[in-house]
């Protein structure tokens, strides 16, 4: 099946977790339209919808975004734009003062199976940082602590415990159990 | 011509202009769905060319923003979503200490004449306030400074200066001239 994303380090974890689960990802490096819309599911399954048009064969497309509950689950759907605009330094700022600083990053993988689209997700729960902690990883994760360190600080072991690595696996044992 | 918009308040503006000069515009309540994109232009373009599938005659949405410089643009095409979410008083945190205030609206028009879709924007220039002030107007308007009041104190002197109103003038004026 193909994975349809821009990003090469998004790939290589989906084909080494794929490859557990002998499953064959195959790169489809390619931006495709993303929808606007109030959650991370209804955006991937919106926009999975609209690539079945132009690919006809099995298909998957990822997307995620940090939630923070003190601040209504913002930047959700847009937390790449938001990064890009006010970063990290922006998060913390608006989190200045503020006590209760549980966050969580979801995953969204939409899977267009051949005949419908089907949506799994992956959740890891976590805190705001009270400043920049790391230089691994990338976007929010020098201000997401995952117990006592952020997801900057982690590096390679936050992918045992990420929420994209938990929706790839739900996904992969999911349509494995379909046969 | 239909103004395609789920906003009372948005057409009956576009209508009063309309009037002035001589077309009659129709509402048609309806949410469309909208793209993502990096620029109001980019995201209007894109679903108003979409909705050319479900609506052959001539039709126009309109979307708006607001950009801060010092925030490069933010919250920009997201205007909507960050408003639900954090709301004024998180944009005025990320302002707090700032000496940079100036800020922009926009409104974009993307307008489907039968053939082809053509864009009409409009701008009014401001400044974030350092407090939010007046309880006219809606959403960013408390914190949008226009000379020494903010939109929310204007009231109905803003419909007058509004960004909204600028791209509904430029955009009549030139359907107009083309007969």
């Amino acid at each position: 099946m193909l994975f349809i994303t821009s990003n090469k380090g998004k790939f290589d974890e989906a084909y080494e977790i794929g490859k557990k689960y002998g499953f064959e990802i195959e790169w489809r490096k390619e931006k495709y339209e993303e929808f606007q819309g109030d959650s991370l599911e209804e955006i991937a399954y919106k926009s999975a919808l609209a690539l079945v048009n132009k690919i006809k064969e099995p298909f998957f497309i990822e997307d995620s975004g940090l939630f923070i509950n003190a601040l209504n689950g913002f930047p959700g759907p847009y937390s790449s734009y938001v990064f890009k605009t006010i970063g990290n330094d922006g998060i913390l700022r608006l989190m200045e003062g503020v006590e209760n600083r549980k966050a969580k990053f979801i995953a969204v993988i939409a899977y267009f199976d051949g005949s419908r689209v089907r949506i799994f997700n992956g959740e890891v729960e976590g805190e705001i940082s009270r400043e920049k902690r790391g230089d691994k990883g990338f976007g929010y994760d020098p201000v997401f602590l995952y117990g006592d360190k952020t997801f900057a600080e982690l590096g390679e072991e936050k992918n045992e415990v990420s929420h994209r690595r938990r929706a790839l696996e739900r996904f992969f044992e999911s349509i494995m159990a379909d046969g």
